[in-house]
């Protein structure tokens, strides 16, 4: 006789957002309101999202109706973009390099559950995207994964695990399917 | 020489989506401005899709920005997560049991065409998600499909037919890649 | 040692997107506010579509939440259906034949990166559907696809390249599964 998921036993109170109750409430304001609306502006978001504790560099793109969860938990380098409609649903820290483009409708997802115990606990995982690597429009990065630097995740892909370096992942889940040579 | 669509001969006057012109438009204003925004309070949104004659549970929640077609066709036992930016597309019936979860950005599809008619006939089909059944994010269950007790659907896999009970499925079309051993 | 990505780099100005500064600003709130809002009539958003340029035939249905970029460069024949929360993001031409659906939540692409440079240029490609091509829900046509008369495109697929007339793909990369055999 198996066991049954029985969500009522679900308990995440050991899991830290960060932030405090206030902040989470403000800041769900602010990116219903001006991250995830059709506002233009990137220094505008990213005055906001610094002021809720993101790290941003310079020359950083961010494109309308993107919804981030908890800016605190966020990391973005320099000559970043991150595209129209893109989904960072950071419950786990995403740390995001340099020269690094996130195109549009695509997720980096941080939350999973365990799904061998029937409290189905929460599991999150950190993202990591090294420079100039590519996320392709409505592709998917799963929990915990990394993407190497300068890898490639093409168009409705999606990535778990880590990426090798100037490569090109394809598929669900995404396997490499060529090298990524870079000239100047 | 083969035949060729031709839209301006669809009819779908045989269709019953349910409810009277009326209800239907109340509901869709209710879904925009409700159901589908970032108020965040399950509560209010389980009262309203109950008014439309939904069944809902104890203890569901409803997170943000979900869209849901027709609440009288829509079924959901206790225990039952829906989240954030889920589609329910319900043109057809859905059955979701207990201790279900539907991840954030995951579709539920009632609707097909038969591409074999040049008149496209609408064709629709229940989905049934039973007792501790995961969807995971940015999935989609097609129109007929049946996920049994416990069976798991991937990130971004599209799912249609018959998922086994305690079974992980995996791609488009997704497939079984494992069993689903679960303790308590 | 490999080259890497300088976005700092990217120039996207020999990029002619059609209209002028003013009338992509006007587009911009237009496709905000009633495009892709949740107003129902067809032939309003038609009727803003043809004022910036669109080309339109008669019979035409667009459902709600759709967003398109650039309406001066988007044809569409008679008869043909776009579907709920349908994004055309139409940096290049996009051409729809008659009787053509697409399905709610897929994309149409025509935007993407040169990677093999590092100054990550923009590469548009023209999207054709021919009469009565498929679409299915949450598919995304990449850029400089063709999908020949009749072919579909199954849920969640992701196609590029050429696809054959009354062929049928599937798949991330899509590859065709079978004939469409189609009849009166």
């Amino acid at each position: 006789m198996s066991a049954k998921t029985d969500l009522s036993k679900f308990n995440n109170s050991w899991y830290k957002p960060g932030g405090n109750v206030f902040t989470r409430m403000i800041w769900y304001f602010v990116n219903a309101t001006i991250i995830n609306s059709y506002m233009p502006f990137s220094s505008i978001k990213i005055f906001w999202l610094r002021m809720f504790g993101a790290k941003i560099g310079n020359g950083v793109v961010i494109k309308p109706k993107v919804n981030i969860k908890y800016p605190w938990r966020l990391k973005i380098g320099s000559n970043t973009w991150i595209g129209e409609n893109v989904w960072i649903d950071n419950l786990d820290d995403v740390e995001i390099g340099n020269n690094v483009c996130i195109s549009q409708g695509a997720m980096l997802l941080c939350g999973n559950h365990d799904y061998k115990k029937s409290s189905f606990d929460l599991i999150t995982g950190k993202i990591i995207l090294e420079d100039g690597a590519w996320v392709g429009a409505k592709a998917v990065v799963c929990p915990g994964t990394t993407m190497k630097t300068h890898s490639v995740l093409t168009v409705g892909s999606v990535a778990s695990g880590t990426l090798e370096s100037y490569s090109v992942y394809s598929g669900n889940k995404a396997v490499k399917v060529k090298e990524r040579s870079l000239i100047n």
